[in-house]
C-alpha cells in the first residue's frame, strides 16, 4: 500500500476528522501507543516469543499489564497466539501479516527514539 | 541520519537493552507514544497551532492534558512555544526541527493506523 504522508488526504477522506474522539482509529492509535504496545510490537519483530521472553523483553511490564496488552493486541488482529497442546502447556506469541507491516513502520520510530533519548528527554516529571 | 531498523544494532550499542526501565529511551517513548503525545505531534505537522486550535484538534483533550502534554514535549525539545507580547496574550506552538524529524517518522506510522482501524480495531474494552 502506498502511504500517504498527507493530512489533506486524511482531511478528505474522513471529513469528520481523524482526530474525532468517536473515529475507530484513535480506539487503534491507543492500543498500538500505549505504553506497553510499543515495546510488545517491536519485541516480536525478532520472531516469536513465549510469555516468559516477552516479560523479560519489555522490563517492567507486570502479569496483567502483558495480558491485557497481548490480549488487545490479539483481537485487534495484529499478534497472533499459538498454544501449543503439550505439557507444560506453552504458548508463542507472533506478528500476524499486518502486525508486522505495523511493527515495520514503528521500527524507525522507534530506533529515533532510543538514539536521541538521552539528547532529549528532560528532567523526570 | 542512516536509521536502522535491526535490533542486533540497537543491542550491541546498548547492552543493558533498549527496553530496560532505566534506560532513557523509555521515558522519552513514554512521552512520545501517549495518547496525547502522538495527536499533538502529527497535529503540529500541519504548522504552527495556537492553543485553542489544538485542542480542537485533539477532540476530548482536557485543558489540563493538554497543558500537561505540551509541557512534557517542550521540555524534551520537540515542541517550541512562543508567547507574543500582545493584548490579549497569543500562544503558538510549533515542532522544533527534531520535532519535525520525529513527526516525519510518525506519520506513516499514523497513516497506517487510520486506514486500517475500521478493518482491525477489535471490540471496546
Amino acid at each position: 500500500m502506498a502511504v500517504s504522508t498527507n493530512l489533506d488526504v486524511l482531511a478528505q477522506r474522513y471529513p469528520n476528522g481523524v482526530f474525532a474522539a468517536a473515529c475507530p482509529s484513535r480506539v487503534l492509535l491507543d492500543h498500538v501507543t500505549s505504553k506497553w504496545g510499543v515495546l510488545v510490537l517491536v519485541s516480536l519483530t525478532e520472531g516469536s516469543l513465549r510469555w516468559s521472553e516477552l516479560r523479560r523483553r519489555a522490563e517492567g511490564i507486570s502479569e496483567k499489564m502483558l495480558a491485557q496488552t497481548l490480549k488487545t493486541l490479539e483481537r485487534d488482529g495484529l499478534v497472533h497466539r499459538d498454544a501449543q497442546p503439550v505439557i507444560p502447556p506453552r504458548v508463542d506469541y507472533s506478528l500476524t501479516p499486518l502486525g508486522v507491516e505495523l511493527a515495520d513502520l514503528m521500527m524507525p520510530l522507534f530506533v529515533w527514539v532510543v538514539e536521541h533519548a538521552d539528547e532529549l528527554v528532560g528532567a523526570p516529571d
